[in-house]
């Protein structure tokens, strides 16, 4: 978290940059410290009270004295805070979009003071570097844990908690946020809820509302946790999870996320086990089944199903404004806009995209729309960022 | 079955078709007479030997005494023989493709005998008009079903049987093979395999192989079948079958196999009960979730489980030819071609089409590669096939 010092000499080594480090005194080294915030008491959108709400946060570069550097990153589905830098030097990967946030990046921490929260029920319940409150916390009510007695939250409840930790900090304006899918839809309800506080939005693999096809894609990834035995209406966690549910909800993720492309590119038709071949053996597969159930696996491991279940409805539900109309809510949006998005984006098709872009903009405010291309469809919004910097770097200025 | 002697004047009526219709003294009256085939003994091409397979069949126009007028249809994955026509005159649905099926159709019943089967292993085990041999079955050595003792069979073993029941009727050639999703793989498989028997091959919404994509969908298909604890490695014979399962699994078929544009064109964000709010109910769902669902339930009724499981695998191991190089299998293709596809089909994306037009093409093949336009995506290989009516016709002459 706090700014490392950096020398005279190591500014001047980053040539071009140089100049630019050393109009600062410092620069933020990449190494991220986690916190946390509480609410006492959280009552959701739904009028349901959460007592003890709990959620992890982390941020990148200085808040400045008149509190209006402040970009706010919202997270995918499956996302957490962490959005950049590392929690340890070692740690081998970084945060999803550290290719456009750091020092001298496009989200620059020289400039703007990034931070980001997860997410009430986030699904990565069980990684120690998260904290969220959920079915699987405890309700202090019972010392049970909630499991499916938790209220049903949506994404506007998930802007409030952020409102709460960013007014905590004295924080009452954004200079933007942005966020991908999932993080999309928050993006999109700030600057929908709070006209006032939001200065420029960018929604990445998202729209306005959880269209008809976003539905079934969601009730499906839904419905292997419920199918699971294990998973006994929620009620598991003094015995075995829905693991096996779990990973499948999870497998189907992965494979929505991604394009046709990315599964022909990158895989073959090899056998999962060489001497066991699927024309004679039923229960023999292939490669690319392993390999997803493999990273459905290890995802799974750290989820927790009833989270997920969670999450699910909390994408449902969207609709910006959370009005009965969505033009009504995306008029409310008056922060210059910028959509990145995929032309072969299954979750958030590119139809919706462009709805949403004209509805922003029905009321002439500015939107510009830009794609980001690859052969991973949706997940090109989180993997093929930097496609997007000199976009980006220009739309924050 | 059998034709019905049309009068003069019912001729007539038809205007244009009238001298057409004159010109033969009988039309098949769109009445179709399942039937069933039998083969003491089956060997697999995995080596496995099932005893006493039998199969559906129905046919629509009537053999010519040279028995060159033979257009043989093969099914898709969720499909059956009964591609068109009617069981009973007040049937409500006809065949799946009887918009392009009868007389004076392009596939005209006044010109062609075109005969279809139900595969091995066929889905509607449970559907009275079906007649199919697959786990399901009782296995004669044991007097018991099959379940997953049944070997493993694949699209060429569907071929197999198919031929079988052609020599039957003394055909020893077909004037036309057309299918659609799994059926443009036994069609294609047909062709690489019989090139001395195949006049002209008709793919729709299929290509030569199942690649990575399809292997992870179909896969992802399967998934929730083998979650279902009353599934129980395929042994429900005599106990509650896995219909939870089944019904996720086909409700993942009817999903991919449509487009994005189908689910917001016919469907809203209304919700399944009107008194339950899913941002208050954790419970409560959206009505398309539960359309999806009434349509999954409706087909369990008639389908196995572990049909569904052999299907999925049957259509995983689908290359044509089976041998080591796709190449080869397209190679060995010698009849002129035509290929109807969906630029929105998710399920055989069009690169792979194309990719097959391609080597099939490679030695001088002739191939002619056609759109189908619509919002269903890989659908509208079944429902919009009328489009291709002209193609078809010019392309059968």
């Amino acid at each position: 978290m706090a700014p490392t010092r950096q020398t005279l000499f190591a500014a001047t080594l980053c040539s071009g940059l140089g100049l630019l480090l050393a109009s600062h005194l410092w620069a933020w080294d990449g190494v991220v410290e986690k916190q946390t915030f509480a609410i006492d008491s959280f009552t959701t959108q739904g009028g349901e009270t959460i007592p003890d709400v709990t959620v992890g946060w982390e941020a990148y570069g200085e808040l400045n004295d008149a509190r209006d550097n402040v970009i706010l990153i919202t997270h995918f589905f499956s996302g957490t805070s962490h959005a950049a830098g590392r929690y340890d030097p070692d740690d081998e990967l970084a945060g999803y979009w550290n290719a456009i946030i750091g020092p001298g990046k496009p989200l620059d921490t020289d400039e703007y003071y990034i931070i980001s929260s997860d997410t009430l029920v986030n699904l990565n319940a069980f990684d120690p570097n998260v904290t969220t409150t959920g079915p699987a916390s405890i309700n202090p009510d019972t010392g049970e844990p909630w499991g499916m007695d938790f209220p049903v939250v949506t994404i506007r409840d998930f802007v409030e908690v952020q409102r709460e930790l960013l007014e905590s900090q004295g924080i009452e304006s954004l200079h933007a946020v942005m966020g991908a899918s999932m993080g999309a839809l928050q993006a999109i309800e700030w600057a929908s809820a709070y006209p006032d506080w939001v200065e420029r939005l960018i929604p990445v693999i998202g729209s306005g509302v959880a269209n008809p096809w976003l539905l079934a894609t969601l009730s499906a990834w839904a419905a292997p946790i419920r199918l699971d035995a294990n998973w006994n209406e929620g009620n598991y966690y003094d015995g075995e999870p829905p693991t096996d549910g779990l990973k499948e909800a999870l497998k189907l993720v992965t494979l929505n996320a991604n394009h046709w492309q990315w599964a022909n590119d990158t895989f073959n038709r090899d056998w999962a086990d060489e001497d066991r071949d699927p024309a004679k053996d039923i229960n023999a597969r292939y490669a690319i089944e392993q390999t997803l159930d493999d990273i459905a696996a290890a995802r799974a491991e750290v989820s927790d199903a009833n989270h997920f279940l969670y999450l699910v409805q909390a994408n449902q539900t969207f609709m910006a404004g959370h009005g009965d109309s969505l033009e009504a809510g995306l008029a409310a949006i008056e922060a210059p806009t910028l959509m990145l998005y995929s032309e072969k984006d299954l979750i958030f098709p590119p139809e919706g995209v462009r709805r949403t872009a004209e509805l922003i903009e029905a009321d002439s405010t500015d939107v510009t729309l830009e794609t980001l291309e690859g052969n991973r469809g949706h997940l090109d919004g989180v993997l093929s960022i930097d496609q997007a910097s000199d976009t980006l770097r220009e739309f924050l200025q």
